[in-house]
């Protein structure tokens, strides 16, 4: 941690510094420039973070050098983390994982059809949703505990884990149950409560970018759920709020290569719910993989006009088919398969 | 709801659209343009969200006219909602209320040290978290029950309510026992699960702004606590996510009079947490008074630097008495007292 | 355009407004709804956008149906514009441009040694800045005139056009003698004067997206050039500004197909300005070969430790060098060449 | 500047960097810490910014510790800079100046009237556009020359001196012969041939910042002004672009003390440009001058409904009037008259 001191700090506000510094166990090194005083904390800076330096008179800013992050770190772990979902299914490896399905389990017959074309295609995850977090209260809510079960038949008889998304702590009991991935939406990315309560589990969890999250915030909402014991921790960029309104978030492509360069975890691309239209789901799911993702979370429907939810962003069975057929040969080209 | 066209949408591709706005119940009314047709959907327009109409053949673009929230809305409650806290306090009504107090209760004597002098300086609610979202799972996480009641002596002693934030829905039952005000946290807003726990008591809630949420979003979580029962909203603007940097957030001060004008629900500033730095928050709070905030949610603290949460945005009491003069001043200027 | 009423519009306001669209020569059409009443304005909405109606009256708001540009859009022109450089050279077709070389034209013997590099890897146009646009007055600001003669020289010798970029329209005599494509910045793109003077050339023009620009306002400053008689527009996305720090700005990848959907101008991307660290640009420039983009442009430098603007992100010979065997692959994919 | 290692950093590479500090006349402080070596540069950072030492390996990033800007900072003048109009009009002291009138110059005999009115109502200075920046080509782009004349006319008949908008470098001599504030837009801030041009002068200089600047970059292009001799310059805020989408752009009200902290400049903040609705211009000026700007630049329309641009923005005679009968009194509780 680095400690910048006001021109005007004098030499009481400076010691009463270094004082404190010393109190925390840790160690300071001052620093006189021409213009400005600095003062360099020596040690582990988890505890000098404690201290409201900021607070402190004299100072004019803190400047931290560690990361606040360390079990998801790359420098905690040299080697990529994979996540094993089911036998012969694993994200983060050198194969490239692509989840798919409706947006919203709508009811048992349309959920099984699309699982099957689906798996037909490559998808090696199902995903479906039956607890729905909808902006409007007004909006389809999702089946919840029927779902959850039409969810589990499907994975039953169509032979693909799945992956859907978990609102409330009180429900863990029947994720724990039925899901093979739990996922915690974007909307939950810092319900630290929730992020605490699957980290204390061993499944695996698909933890969503936060809308208006820092790429450092969304590692250390990783860091709630690996630092409670939980490694199996995927992440997903599924865009960011900007001004730009053509599409409905921000996909931010680089988080791809930037959080590969921080953290060790597994990283997938949404690009169904960036976008929130179903031809640009194609050309960024192609950016996607080209980019370096470990995977791919798409909507697929075989009626979007008929869908209770998200309908306009869905890919029908057909075009889902021959995005992955161009999928696997970008794959092959990056040194992966699909 | 106006549906636009393709220009090159087909007869057959009309007719299906127009078939189904009649089987909702629903009027269509084509308007043929010059380089586009357009379909006005003429009735309620809750019915027409449930049709995905752009994932139809032919459909450009579907704009709505309607407002999405009802409960909420200005159009619904033509005069301004005030939220009564204890007898003698409430929000929305020609005083406004500032609350205070520190951002985490620390222990009991500080906790009550603060509040005397809160009260001192003319505020009408104490403010201090038990339970804190942390972006860090490294942060100070609260004294949670402890702290809830630390804060119910002060109540007592001190004879302020409180207000403090609910993060879990399995703490409600502590919180409907010692706060006076619920508050749902940024990180929250789009919690849909402790909305709807929240809405179903009748406990004044205190809704803050979710960094990346538009007001449309903001209002429609509002719409989540009050369409299942509960009508005592508070709404806090506490700054949005931007580019600039040299403050937290960015202070949208304009939400003030824009919420004004599309809701009924009483708005207050938060200008502790939106800049981060305490002396920046005296000019935003003066300015939150004249732009026609109902309140204030200020962090107060007797000894920022020893401060576990936030010190360096907390104002020392001397500070914060000081402001309160001026607030006084300014308030009579635009016909309100404090 | 639609005007939509406020619910208390009488109907002497609404006569005032269609009085006022029968003036333009347009036709008002109106339709009452359960909730509010609209009014339809047929015929040519440029004429419309002349008369404020949000400030008349009884107006709620205005939504323009038909796009604000012309020239620029698909619907104009269906077909996708290729602009000819030089012969052999042309953006927008099947071949896919490499554009590369230092951010700054630094002296003659460098850039001429990375133009020898650069071509020899397979760029096709040589980029270069000699009038540089910095953000701080004490950073270097370009060679100038002499910068221009230096990319001249080099393109003589190596064989390659030059793109390079124009800050002032008393500078244009001198880019018209010398560049081959004339780059407006990013900061410029709404500096109208410079766009219209450069309208009214035929020299190619490559527009970059401003950094707060959504992509309408980035096609309607490309229908400034159009517009005044120079078809030669070609479009680059670098990034736009974001919360996210982690990169220099947020690569909006999204913008290829957006634009490829509403313009028929060719786009490019620039994977060095948006990331600004070296490491991001492979990843990048593979995804946005993925994406469907037209076009690169890209920094090389043979020694970036001593370059005098932006070495950080520019890419060493080898590495790019690399990084063109890996596109070519890619572009094969997708059915181009590189 | 603070030079921070990676973990992995070499000897080697440690020594080539200090030997690159000390060449540049600076010295290095190697200071070792648990994780990472770290090392201050110790001398005028501008020295060190020329060598770009996030390229050199085995650096992880570099943060710098000084200011980028000098002639505008606060360190570098203390007491608040007064820009002097014309006699018995000053910007910066302790009386706020009000800058109203048309957004466009629109006929002789309007900008007379609404001038004369605007004056009766207590404002300094007359603002109105000769030369528009409209993002559409389609737009009104102003009466020019004339415009400028009428302005001309305008000021000596009414006896106001008046700020309008300078795009290109080849019109400045028009303004120093008719104008009083020659005002940079939002649109053209980073135009630094401009900045220079008008740096060259000694006309007082109505700078705006950028829909995409941050509060850094801002004070950066006012340092190109400042720097080349034109202590002149006045500081805009006009709002900002984020996600929000009820108002135009959003007003970051934070920008006048976060200025008023690192800058001299005096600051005023246009309340029409930023929310882009008459009814919300009023709040956002009383928050202003409670926030502490030195002034306002505000639209003021006879006949919004015929006003060729941003009518919807304008305020009516009648309501500016009321308006500064506000403003005054909240002045007066800051301690400043208007």
């Amino acid at each position: 941690m680095i400690i910048v001191l006001k021109p005007e700090a004098t030499p009481k506000e400076i010691k009463h510094i270094e004082d404190k510094i010393r109190e925390l166990g840790l160690k300071p090194m001052l620093s006189v420039g021409k213009e400005r005083t600095i003062i360099g904390v020596i040690g582990e800076e988890d505890k000098a973070r404690i201290q409201p330096f900021e607070a402190f008179p004299g100072v004019e800013s803190v400047m931290p050098i560690q990361k606040p992050y360390k079990f998801v770190s790359r420098e905690f772990k040299k080697e990529d983390s994979v996540v094993k979902i089911v036998p012969g299914v694993e994200v983060g490896g050198e194969k490239i994982v692509v989840m798919a399905g409706p947006c919203t389990v709508e009811n048992r017959e349309r959920l099984l059809a699309i699982a099957e074309l689906v798996k037909k295609s490559g998808a090696k995850v199902l995903r479906g949703g039956a607890f729905k977090p909808r902006t409007s209260p007004y909006s389809f809510q999702g089946l919840k505990d029927k779902g959850m079960k039409f969810l589990y038949e499907a994975k039953k008889k169509v032979g693909l884990p799945i992956v859907t998304e978990l609102m409330d702590p009180r429900d863990l009991p029947l994720f724990l149950k039925y899901a093979d991935i739990i996922q915690i939406g974007a909307r939950n990315m810092q319900n630290f409560e929730l992020l605490k309560e699957v980290g204390k589990t061993k499944k695996p969890v698909l933890l969503k970018r936060g809308m208006a999250s820092t790429i450092k915030d969304f590692l250390l909402s990783a860091e709630y759920v690996v630092s409670e014991g939980n490694p199996n921790c995927i992440l997903c960029e599924r865009g960011i709020r900007t001004f730009e309104d053509t599409t409905r978030f921000t996909l931010d492509i680089s988080a791809v290569p930037v959080i590969k360069k921080l953290s060790h975890l597994p990283v997938i691309i949404d690009p169904s719910h960036c976008s929130g239209i179903w031809d640009y789901v194609a050309p960024l799911a192609k950016a996607a993989i080209a980019v370096g993702a470990d995977g791919l979370l798409i909507e697929v429907h075989n009626d979007p006009e008929k869908a209770l939810c998200d309908g306009p962003q869905a890919l029908k069975p057909n075009k889902f088919d021959a995005l992955m057929h161009e999928l696997r040969q970008i794959a092959a080209v990056i040194g992966r398969t699909l």
